[in-house]
């Protein structure tokens, strides 16, 4: 009977060991390599409008924020969280001032799109399974010239958006 | 003979005072009543995107300038005139800062669409026969409820879209 004891104590002890690691492991994995989207999904730029912002400081551009159908049928239904195929996209433009505009205006106060910026497009693809380290959304960056951004950089999209969970990560709200 | 030519000079007098009139009053026509575009295209909100925008001043909103497929097509082919049935259209919201978004990117420096202008919904749709008058654009301005700006306030469109006449009256350039 002790000799059972002994063996089945024994048993869990490795099983728990291995159960440990393989979670360990996993996290580890995760957290060194997340999985970023290295594709521009085609087509984006006839996508539907969800809204427009001004980034100023270091970014200074001005950015239109895109939905592929799955994601604007979201937006407009108002349902959370966005469903398996979403992709929500942007397109940032340098911010410029407009000297035709403003001629016509009569005073400085038009702001327009420029060249393309360095981080000139960004994406949000939902696949819960694929990308469920982060949130379930993958996270892709471009510049004018399609080069992904770099990975130590691409890091920092899901931590920041964590703070807003509550609306499935994605900051951008629908423009009436 | 002396007879018929002052018949003559009189016919052709008042032949000529008939036809200045017609002609003055088909200018003071046009002039004092350019036809304005009464209703909102359908759809506009699925229309691909030319630019966008940020206005400052008095008007204080941040917009996007879109398409109808004619429209585009004719944009990203780069010709110019733009077709007959070409609508470009703008949406503009209020232009105000996130608070939200500042806290995620630690500074004070992001802008975004709050709720429709008094000028929300502005159309340019090409007719050149029906519209002309001013350019062969019919021009149309709504506020969020959907009701037409006031004639006076759209007087002013065309005479400032003059300015561009040598790009078929239309400001607003594709973004890349």
């Amino acid at each position: 009977m002790k000799r059972i004891t002994i063996l089945l104590v024994a048993v869990a002890a490795v099983v728990g060991i291995v159960a440990y690691m393989t979670c360990a492991s996993g996290q580890a994995d995760k957290e060194a390599a997340p999985i970023f989207v290295k594709e521009i999904p085609p087509g984006y730029r006839d996508w539907k409008v969800v809204s427009v912002a001004h980034e100023a400081g270091d970014l200074n551009d001005i950015r239109v924020v895109l939905g592929n159908d799955i994601a604007i049928k979201a937006y407009r239904d108002g349902k959370l969280p966005f469903p398996e195929g979403a992709i929500v996209g942007r397109i940032a433009w340098s911010y410029v001032s407009s000297e035709e505009n403003n001629k016509s205006f009569g005073r400085d106060q038009s702001f327009v799109a420029g060249l393309p910026t360095d981080f000139y497009l960004q994406f949000m693809v939902k696949d819960s399974k694929k990308y469920a380290a982060t949130g379930g959304w993958g996270y892709s960056s471009f510049d004018k010239d399609g080069k992904p951004t770099d990975e130590a950089v691409m890091k920092k999209c899901f931590p920041c958006h964590q703070a807003i969970k509550d609306r499935d990560f994605v900051f951008t709200r629908y423009a009436p």
